[in-house]
């Protein structure tokens, strides 16, 4: 009896434990459920808020959408009213079908799907007939193979011709099209009996949404590919000239730490070449769509838009020596405080001289106007990668005390002269560690600057190409005679320095 | 009479002028047709070889396009077999489309579309057969309106869906096959009856293309994207420790010259770096569709592509340092023979390493093992780079004539002592821009080898992640215990440097 009570309290216990611990575990299951969930919604939240944050960056996404939307709504009118729907015999499907296919973000991108939509429909649709009447003449026991065999051997055809790089560029989607319309309609005359009526009625459906598409993405708010090639290069010309001129004086000027907040900003600018290195894909793939835009602003329809891709190639050369001119900055040599400061002044003017080429070729290119300041520019940019030479080349003679602080005065003489052996004697050894990355960073702008030369070759090409308009007379008559700055130019330069300074 | 008589002789000398003239003019039109015609059928000629070449080279290119043929014809069957085309109630025309669309080059690419197509399709079917459902209650009236601003919305949304960078990666064509799928079936509710059964019909037959292009692509032949990113990563790491040693070897070793056969031969190497600097967009979406596919060769389903991406990056940054070294190289700096000739053994010997420990990453890669060999060939190029910079910090003392033949031998001592001046006093003064050639040679290899580290760091990660076997026990414990090679890895060096020198 003691006994049985025994039991039956731990038979309570037990169940109120065994209670307990399901509570428990309710607890921690709805617990768990409301964080999970309230993990996702926050995820959620958080990938709204960044998509969201793409739009406001460049509204001409949400654009884009809008512009989708109305095409598609346009397009759908031709199920909703019965005329236009018996019109096209039922076959509105292809017009929407074509809508959603054909319909890109750049005019471009629009026009190539399109013209390559219809070319390829066209071209396979007269085919198919054509194999279709000459296999319905076969009888019916080889009007299967007829249509298979040529089934085979023209979609294995124009799936190799999408292999061929010039194809690939620019009819890639035209092969894609001939395959499908071929198999549709040579296969389908098998089955559907009045093939021509429903060949006419596709094709017009899809002439109507290729044009309802080539309206709408050329008429509302318009994405140029050409436009966006532009504004790309011509952008990537200054992070050019902002690395350059930022790694050159984050190296050379000790003067003034950079503040906190600016640092961030000044890093992000340094680190600008990066875009260009990385963006060979984007300008070819512009390049490649931009070919097929009607002359649009300030383009005529045939526009040297690959010239703009070798522009590209000798940026992307010039910023992969700026990035291992970075590398040598960032290395941790020793280096001799004095070569650094005497060369100080000489390196930032090489690296200033290339930065203004660079930013004046993006002025070239962005007013399309020849520049008449650009020739100057080179020579200069071209004089201090000079004298930055003569500097290294006279450098052994001018490490005594006395010539120490004019030696930038001195060094076209030092070069030459030698008969100051008693200075020689009294100067200080250095050794090679301590003045290797000073010589290396001025080895690489000297480099830089040939390369900058071919960014300037490559814009020349461009301007003589796309027939920029010359300079005014005046100035270019000033440049001749005198080789002086005119009052505008110098006012340019000074707010230039400025902004250099700021 | 005489003056009719001297008209008519006139007109016939015309007539006859006139003739020939036409002749002249009909024999110069024909030629001309002939001209282009030929110029025509050459340029055709040319084409044809080029491409045809293209197969030759790689002749998984071809079986693509026999596989495509033979999907396409496979699928066309449900037109032929009257059974086949009933069961799929006449919607046969999917089939065939899924077949053309989704079909691509790589099995991932192929999976990827697929997935993509059937998700996409499901997806936007039930939300349409939804909306359809909900609109055919409203009445009459306000059923296109509910339609149409569904579509609006939906489509709009799912249009800015694809500018967000991780769908537009993955499900990019989902995302279009979305719009593409809700604009049909909700806007052709309004005109076709059976919605559902129709639905059901379309989305059997997207089933069996999609099935159908999954097992030709993977079975016939197959080639995946995985795979192609492995071949391309191992061969891009060949090619730059190629480059890297050519460059180097070139500009130390003026013992040889290369002969005229080997001379292109070696300029092809000495270029290779420029495959690494612009595959960046290729590895990219390799290593995306490469996700797709399931475990194949030694490769399983969760290996970790995306490292291999990494490993792309750091050899872009150190295929950067080596096209400013040869642009460095090449550019007409004099440079004084006598510290080249210093400098050639110990710069070829951090050359050499460097290009060795590549080699060796990509062996490892290619046998995915672990290598045993690595951390000592690191060790070495480190070493070697030491010896080099040791040997520029002790440059100045090792100019006079009785220490420069054993100057690698004292180098370490020469760098700390300093009383062996009446030595200095006795060398030669060497300008600056004698060595300044040199110097940044030197200095960028020192920059490689740095970045080289990167690489060797990434493909760790890589080895890590993708569990490479690790090395056989033995070695690693002769490793840690003598540091001496095994029988083994001197075989293997002793072929490198034999490889190395032919």
């Amino acid at each position: 009896m003691g006994g049985d009570h025994k039991e039956g309290v731990q038979e309570v216990e037990w169940r109120i434990k065994v209670e307990e611990d399901n509570e428990t575990l309710k607890r921690a299951l709805v617990g768990c459920m409301w964080a999970v969930t309230a993990g996702v919604v926050l995820k959620l939240c958080k990938f709204v808020k960044k998509a969201w944050e793409l739009g406001v960056n460049d509204p001409r996404k949400f654009i884009h959408c809008l512009k989708v939307g109305v095409a598609l709504s346009s397009v759908s009118l031709f199920y909703y009213l019965k005329p236009l729907y018996d019109g096209v015999g039922g076959n509105a499907m292809w017009a929407i079908m074509t809508v959603v296919v054909v319909f890109e973000y750049t005019a471009g991108a629009t026009i190539c799907k399109t013209v390559n939509r219809i070319c390829g429909t066209s071209l396979a649709g007269f085919l198919a007939i054509g194999v279709h009447w000459v296999a319905s003449r076969a009888g019916d026991q080889l009007e299967p193979v007829i249509v298979g065999v040529s089934l085979f051997l023209l979609a294995s055809a124009a799936t190799f011709s999408r292999f061929i790089p010039t194809i690939k560029a620019r009819f890639d989607y035209g092969a894609l099209i001939f395959i499908l319309t071929f198999s549709l309609v040579s296969v389908s005359g098998y089955r559907v009996d009045e093939l021509l009526v429903m060949a006419q009625y596709r094709m017009s459906t899809i002439l109507i949404g290729s044009s309802l598409c080539i309206i709408v993405s050329m008429i509302l708010c318009p994405v140029w590919a050409g436009q966006e090639l532009y504004v790309l290069v011509t952008g990537n010309l200054d992070k050019l000239a902002n690395s350059l001129q930022g790694c050159v004086t984050q190296y050379f000027d000790c003067t003034e730490a950079p503040e906190a907040e600016n640092e961030e900003e000044t890093r992000k600018q340094l680190l600008g070449y990066k875009c260009v290195l990385s963006s060979k894909a984007t300008e070819e793939s512009m390049a490649n769509l931009a070919r097929w835009e009607p002359a649009h602003g300030r383009f005529n329809f045939r526009h040297p838009w690959s010239q703009y891709v070798k522009i590209g190639a000798s940026m992307r050369s010039c910023a992969s020596c700026i990035d291992a001119l970075i590398g040598c900055i960032n290395s941790d040599n020793e280096t001799s405080d004095d070569m650094k400061r005497n060369m100080s002044s000489i390196s930032m003017k090489v690296g200033t001289n290339s930065a203004r080429v660079i930013r004046e070729l993006a002025t070239t290119i962005r007013n399309m106007k020849k520049s008449s300041k650009v020739d100057i520019l080179v020579t200069e940019m071209n004089s201090a990668a000079q004298e930055l030479r003569n500097f290294l080349n006279s450098y052994p003679n001018m490490l005594s005390p006395s010539s120490q602080n004019n030696a930038k005065d001195t060094q076209t003489e030092a070069a030459s002269s030698s008969d100051d052996d008693d200075d020689v004697a009294a100067k200080r050894e250095i050794p090679l560690i301590e003045i290797i990355q000073v010589v290396t960073v001025a080895s690489l702008l000297i480099e830089t600057v040939t390369r900058v030369e071919g960014i300037v070759e490559a814009v020349e090409e461009l301007s003589d190409l796309a027939k920029f308009q010359p300079p005014l007379c005046v100035k270019s008559k000033q440049h001749t005679t005198d080789n002086k700055f005119s009052p505008i130019q110098q006012k340019d330069d000074e707010a230039m320095r400025t902004l250099q300074i700021v």
